[in-house]
């Protein structure tokens, strides 16, 4: 079976909600990020993945994949019928691959990583003026359109959403965007989505930094 | 014929790197970063892309394509014979995406793009003190492997020989990983990225800040 690493509300929900959309049965393995250990059995997460970070997917193979963009896309490739990611060789599956590499530099480690891990006000004054013109990017694209990529849920929306939904955490509010605003509520309305979230939400207030 | 928005030695560079590994022909077109104007005619490069970075490519539908993980795997597919990119399918693919995500995430947008476009030691430092760690994945990796992802040279090897590169000018010596610098002189031997480096080089020289 696949088995998904991850920690509460970090980047890998974008990873379990697309097994959950994919109706994909996974055994997921929560982490505590800052002692590096599996909550489970005290397991040095480290020794799982060097990288010491969140999604780590073992694969059917029994091979680990890290990286979202990695493993969003072998998790969709793992249902083609769900259209969770445009089949390879379409336009589209480079438009999901710009969008999945958007949200992971520009959102990701350009904002929320040095919001949540490094914290102090000399690291986040740069990379908080800039999140301004990054998101104005995904608001104008989803000013007429319901999703990232063609006319259905993808991975990229997965992972957007997750991000979004980070932002208020991170001392960003949303509603500044009334496109993007829309959209996180259009996404969040998604039974899968409502459902990854719900789990989540509830393991997150057992975890202490 | 395909075009592609660069900045000399900016990330475009493995861009441009996986054009020239390919043989395929193309317009280079340079952009000034900070100005965000076109080089050749002083055209606003925002209004070629809102996004104000490179690499930009202008694909064979004349469409615009952003983000080097998706402009690299758009480049190899044309050239599937180049093998720059194990098939869609194959377990290689992920292994190829993965190293996409973590050198443009880690090495890029965690390390590379603060030290060029911040500056300041304030929002420096933790960046600096991180990189370490970041390094040793990809040093631990390539201690017993001749290239990144299977047997060959793929646009990932382009993506990390273009962030090893900048490593130096980012006040990082390369050398504290005997298998990088071994690495990233093997990957500067092959004739393409040769030959990409040193016109790219030429033309850094061209550009004032």
């Amino acid at each position: 079976m696949l088995q998904l690493y991850f920690s509460p509300m970090a980047c890998s929900l974008a990873s379990r909600i697309a097994l959950m959309e994919a109706g994909l049965e996974a055994r997921y393995r929560q982490v505590h990020l800052w002692t590096k250990k599996c909550i489970e059995d005290d397991a040095d997460f480290c020794s799982i993945s060097p990288k010491g970070a969140v999604p780590v997917l073992i694969m059917e193979d029994g091979e680990r994949l890290t990286e979202n963009a990695a493993v969003l896309q072998y998790i969709a490739d793992l249902k083609p019928e769900s259209g969770l990611a445009p089949p390879p060789g379409d336009i589209d599956r480079y438009r999901l691959q710009e969008w999945l590499s958007f949200t992971g530099t520009e959102i990701h480690k350009g904002f929320l990583f040095p919001t949540f891990w490094y914290k102090d006000d000399a690291s986040l004054a740069k990379p908080r003026a800039r999140i301004t013109q990054t998101l104005s990017v995904p608001s104008a694209h989803l000013a007429d359109r319901e999703f990232l990529v063609g006319q259905r849920f993808t991975i990229a929306d997965a992972h957007l959403a997750w991000a979004l939904l980070l932002l208020r955490p991170a001392g960003v509010d949303v509603a500044q965007w009334p496109s993007l605003s829309a959209y996180l509520e259009r996404m969040q309305a998604r039974p899968a989505v409502k459902e990854a979230i719900a789990i989540e939400a509830a393991l997150r207030k057992t975890v202490t930094p």
